[in-house]
């Protein structure tokens, strides 16, 4: 089995060293490429069976047809190219491959790869492929290929253009559009979504050099449906090196800055930027790009882990790299797809994700990002509206899977085989998984909580609270014990179909319900004006007396007397099974292998996080001995088969004060994509547990919570580090944390307001710098 | 370049002796195999990259959407396997290829792969892959592998099932349908194409055996969109063999005999084939098929060529393969593709291949198959008035491009990439390309001459050719010369569009209209019923008095001085530039690398037969001292581009007396898609081409003619060969034809009515047998 390279981890880099035709999956995944509005699977130039490649535009939902989900189609391609070396096409797969490394450096987000190569032929070749996607111009995919023979002369023949064949395992979501070759130069191809009807428009150029000299090389065009190309036949005199630079851009109809813009126009448009990046050409383009990156991210929001271990320092800057490549920051009708914008796997949906591991990380370090994920889910209520209506139940009903924000519940009903039936599994979670609800709302009220923006609240959030509650009260169902529940429901351990009383459901409804009848009573006080409006929208008047008297009914399932509180109605009783088998990150899922959903549903085993998610999100309603009692528990159960479940249970052990066992789920958290398992990235990266990474290392080590309200930050830095340092942004403020074993520092670069906060149990406020000796 | 390996040919035997990735299509289009139901082109079990895997269901047009034309759908895969030996895929690409051959046996359809292959581990293996189409049970495709590993035990999976992911050229036909497992054995998939709604029923099953032992082997289930599939887990003993049978079924509800069963019947239906199938297991079931075979084929109508080059025997073979492959003799609904069933070129669409080239084989060979192609033309009629009717014209103007019977016209309107603007180019050959409307005239006229089916030319025949002739009287333009003028068309040479009064346009119109004035005059005297019923449906009173008229009229190109008929109005007069370059067969197309289609239209170059066609099919019409001055300064400016061109030349070259040109060509024309070049056959065989090998054979050499509705035989062997001896049927007779330089003898194994007929310009009659000396 092949493994990563990451002993280069000061230099940013995360590095393949052998080339396995079998492993295509992990590379093209982690070392995916993008800017949030496009992301670009990171397969090779030349075409290498089982190879998946992708270009996804975010938020360019479409359907295929009424039997399926809407999902991201996969663009037309830009990025293969057909290289024939002396006559024989380019592939690793066969001649000898004399030298080879891949790698990705996460400060530029530049790949480059370094080949040399002995053709069946006999004869030997460098080549090195450049690539990137341009943080600064962010319709922009870039390409640099060198060829240096090195056994002599060589014939070099090099085929790309633009590929509109592709598609999503079958599903062809394009309309073919127009091509055109424009000046000889610059190839156009445009191409329509069948049932969304945006309009992409895609153009790609070539030009090449001999050395340092340009060369005015002409290529002769090929069209056939869907595709249009250029060849290109080059001589390379001996010891000499032919470069070859490919610019390519996609836009489509559906940008903002493309609105109003007829579709003739957007082929100029799209065309005239072309021009203009070629002019400026690869160097200077990636140079523009690497800054932008820096000012973004690196300059502005690093972290900082001096550890014995240096993966841990590239991890979290892996992390960071992923959640500015999937996150679409430039459009509030777009939110972050469970596989960021790097496979086809969840079809490029939102799920709570979205709110439990990705939003914190752009409240804590670019809440502006923060606010357009937020709004993106009130711009969702009508799609919420609509699902609760189907369901006959009222106010906001967030879709377990969210597309375009207004499509409502977009989660496919089938999934992969029951090995029982032979028929395919119908997935309940967009029936029945129905604690999203309140997700969103506790989102909300962090984004608000954490950054004091008060004109979201005023415009979105105290709605989106309000909304949800309303849906929640609804929702109840009256027992026979006098006491209201929320029967049949997927929790967060999806292990566990049609459940009763699955605690962290009920638990977040009531919080719901509680939020929102304070900021109903506090609306009604102090902001009659948005307590008008929202009254008449959502009827509140009617819905607070429900609230009021719905609240102290919910059930609330209590610990055992051993602590253990009990997951849904009827897990503790379940039958129990040896799990050692299934136990294990490399054996995701096999568990399937030997059992349907309807025998896993019966077994006391747990795919993920479920009662442990609750203590993070409401931790000061759990005492740690109750927390020890269920974690021993319930993570002896709990496969990890969600790659949600590591980075939950290393703050939670964290919390519980075991920093070696927090430690050990850091790595492993981590290495859910770094690691050596070299098919758990084949669908695409983890977003959630990417983002996880973020919050292992500042809400786990870091020890910073929001809670209740308030800041709190009770550090606790593994063995392995020195030091720990990093960003958050409080309340309208930039603050520099800087952690040992002995001391934290925090310094407030805004400094236009004090900060208040708890550190390990004690308050504080700060102006400007505060140091705390622990 | 690889090349094939003919030396087999006593054994019927097509074979490959090494694999090149590069290369993959030949075999894949010369290798296909089917039943004229369906047709599954011989990609290898494993993936290659550049692979063409496409199985057609004949008469499944669809579309993908308004942008596309009707087009056969690429069907959901049965063959992929995906097979891990010791834990690595197999693959040719990579690790060593110690032994290989791949062989198709045109007597029994089966091909059959050998390897021995080492593992880039070193572990050695041989396999053995089989596979036919039932020629017997139409729907079925049989696989069989075994593998014997080399150096001790060897750990196999194997992973296959039903793959609907497939696509044309991006283009995908079918929405997704249902998939299950039945009795954890049989998989099945259906599929339903998009706009045409017609459903596909798939089937498939494993079975496993070692040496001799059934295995029950269990296989995993794995579903994925458009996808099933079982892997099945397998340890071979060092010294022992493992096989595999997968057989697998395709049903539509198109299909007749699936006629008023419902989509549950015939999931239940296509099942229980299976089941029967699988019974009776591989080798049974291809020994049913080859017995198939013969009784269709090889002990019916065989042609046999005694030759110093075993390769015309095979030639020969060869093309009766292919014609039985390609051609839906079962459903009167459906035509023969340009490229059979064997690729995606041309879209499955039907062209004046079929007058010219295909349909004199089935007449002459299997009139009842004749028939039902003729009957498709006549079920056209809808589609036909429809063109007609948008062109302002009367009558039934054919499509050029024809699919389903009541399309119309389904020609592709943009073609590939003009050179000079970068633009695609327009394909006028739907527009004007008209004389495919006297070709089926002419056809329908042939196939009732040669066979006598009266009871064809009352419901059929007369219609077609009255009502084409009716197209035609509407069409011509008046002159201002006085005469009638056929302006702005594409003749048979499609390297001249836009060209007025082209010779075999202007003749064959001619013709037609002549032939509807006899018929309707026999009919008005002899058949008054089949008259009045005609002369309501298509007007005839008036229609005839525009024929009367107007046929004399019609403006047909006289021989100039020199004996030169201009192929056109402007051709003799356009310049002339050295073809040197682009004649040659390995170069099909290249006159378009350096010229645009208008540019190319405006010099003396053409793809193919235009005027020797003509000569072909009004052959008493010209005298041999006009066909040698047309041959002598057409050819050399006839490329040959196109696979229609050199068969025709063959009959030319003999007709002239020049059996040494003819023998040269009739080897050219076997080459096109046996020959070496390795990419010709890519997008598909050449239908037409493959039935001009038979034309060639038994019209060129062996001399064989209707003309004016009489037998003529001129036999005329060339030097290579010693005998030639083949089977015609003439009016309800079978006839064996024997020729050797000396004599030819007829045997009439019918011998119900005697056979007139002329042999090299004297006349005979015959009742069992005839021998005459040559």
């Amino acid at each position: 089995m092949t493994s990563m390279d990451y002993s280069k981890a000061a230099e940013w880099k995360i590095i393949e060293r052998t080339f396995n035709a079998e492993r295509l999956g992990k590379c093209e995944s982690i070392m995916c490429q993008g800017n949030g509005y496009l992301g670009l699977r990171n397969a090779a130039d030349e075409f290498n069976a089982g190879e998946q490649r992708n270009l996804f535009v975010a938020g360019t939902f479409n359907k295929f047809d009424e039997n399926e989900v809407t999902e991201l189609p996969n663009a037309a391609d830009v990025t293969r190219l057909n290289i024939h070396l002396d006559g024989t096409l380019f592939n690793l797969q066969y001649g000898r491959t004399i030298e080879y490394s891949r790698e990705l450096c996460l400060r530029n987000g530049e790949t480059v790869r370094t080949v040399v190569w002995e053709s069946p032929n006999g004869k030997q070749y460098r080549l090195e492929f450049r690539r990137f996607v341009s943080m600064e111009r962010k319709h922009l995919i870039a390409q640099k290929l060198s060829v240096t023979p090195l056994s002599g002369d060589a014939e070099v023949m090099i085929i790309g253009g633009i590929n509109g064949q592709m598609n999503n395992t079958g599903s062809q979501h394009f309309s073919e559009g127009e091509k055109r070759l424009y000046d000889g130069r610059v190839m156009q191809y445009t191409q329509t979504t069948g049932q969304s009807k945006i309009d992409f428009f895609l153009n790609t150029a070539f030009s090449f050099r001999l050395n340092d000299a340009q060369l005015d090389q002409k290529g002769f065009i090929v069209m056939d449906r869907r595709l249009i190309q250029q060849e290109f036949d080059l001589h390379i005199p001996a010891g000499q090196t032919l470069t070859m630079e490919k610019l390519s851009n996609v836009y489509t109809n559906r940008d903002r800055e493309c609105e109003g813009k007829s579709f003739a126009q957007l082929q100029e448009y799209s065309l005239g930027n072309l021009k203009e990046a070629c002019a400026v050409g690869y160097d200077t383009l990636m140079q523009e790009s690497a800054d932008a990156w820096n000012a973004l991210v690196w300059n502005n929001v690093p972290v900082t882990i001096d550890s014995e271990n240096p993966m841990d320092q590239l991890a979290i800057r892996f992390a960071q790299y992923h959640l500015y490549v999937m996150t679409p920051a430039h459009d509030n009708r777009m939110n972050v797809g469970a596989k960021g914008l790097s496979g086809e796997a969840y079809k490029g949906h939102t799920f709570w994700d979205t709110e439990m591991f990705i939003l914190p990380y752009f409240i804590y370090t670019a809440p502006e990002v923060a606010r357009s994920l937020e709004e993106y889910r009130w711009l969702g209520l009508t799609g919420a509206h609509k699902k609760a209506a189907s369901n006959d139940y009222e106010g906001a009903q967030f879709p377990w899977e969210a597309a375009w924000i207004d499509d409502g519940e977009v989660t496919p009903v089938w999934g992969a085989a029951d090995i029982i039936t032979g028929l395919p599994t119908k997935i309940w979670s967009g029936f029945i998984e129905q604690h999203i609800t309140a997700d969103v709302a506790f989102g909300a009220w962090q984004y608000y909580t954490v950054t004091g923006d008060q004109d979201f609240m005023d415009k979105f959030g105290y709605e989106l609270i309000l909304d949800t509650a309303k849906f929640w009260a609804s929702r109840l169902e009256d027992g026979e014990d006098g006491l209201l529940h929320i029967n049949d429901v997927v929790g967060p351990d999806e292990y566990k179909e049609h459940v009763d009383d699955n605690a962290f459901t009920n638990y977040m409804a009531a919080w719901n319900i509680r939020k929102a009848m304070e900021y109903a009573a506090m609306l009604k006080a102090e902001k009659p004006e948005i307590y008008a409006r929202l009254a008449e929208k959502l009827d509140l008047g009617r819905v607070e007396e429900q609230w009021a008297q719905k609240l102290p009914l919910i059930y609330l399932p209590q610990p055992r007397e051993d602590g253990v509180i009990p997951q849904d109605k009827t897990y503790l009783g379940l039958k129990q099974i040896d799990l050692t088998k299934y136990k294990n990150q490399q054996n995701i899922g096999s568990i399937y292998r030997d059992y349907n959903q309807h025998q896993i549903s019966n077994m006391q085993v747990s795919k993920q996080a479920d009662i442990m998610i609750m203590f993070m999100l409401l931790e000061n309603q759990f005492d740690l001995d109750v927390k020890r009692a269920n974690w021993n528990y319930y993570e002896p159960r709990t496969l990890h088969d969600s790659s949600l479940s590591l980075s939950t249970h290393t703050i939670l052990a964290n919390d519980m004060g075991n920093r070696e066992m927090a430690y050990d789920l850091f790595q492993r958290a981590a290495a859910i994509d770094m690691g050596p398992n070299m098919k758990s990235s084949d669908a695409g990266i983890h977003a959630a547990s990417i983002a996880g990474i973020w919050q292992s290392t500042v809400f786990g080590f870091g020890g910073v919570r929001m809670l209740e309200g308030r800041l709190r930050i009770n550090p606790n830095l593994p063995e392995q580090w020195k030091e720990l340092s990093f960003f958050i942004h409080w309340k309208g403020q930039k603050i520099a944390v800087q952690i040992t074993k002995e001391q934290l520092k925090l310094t407030n670069l805004t400094a236009t307001a004090s900060v208040e906060l708890t550190v390990n149990g004690a308050g504080y406020i700060f102006a400007d710098t505060l140091t705390v000796t622990l």
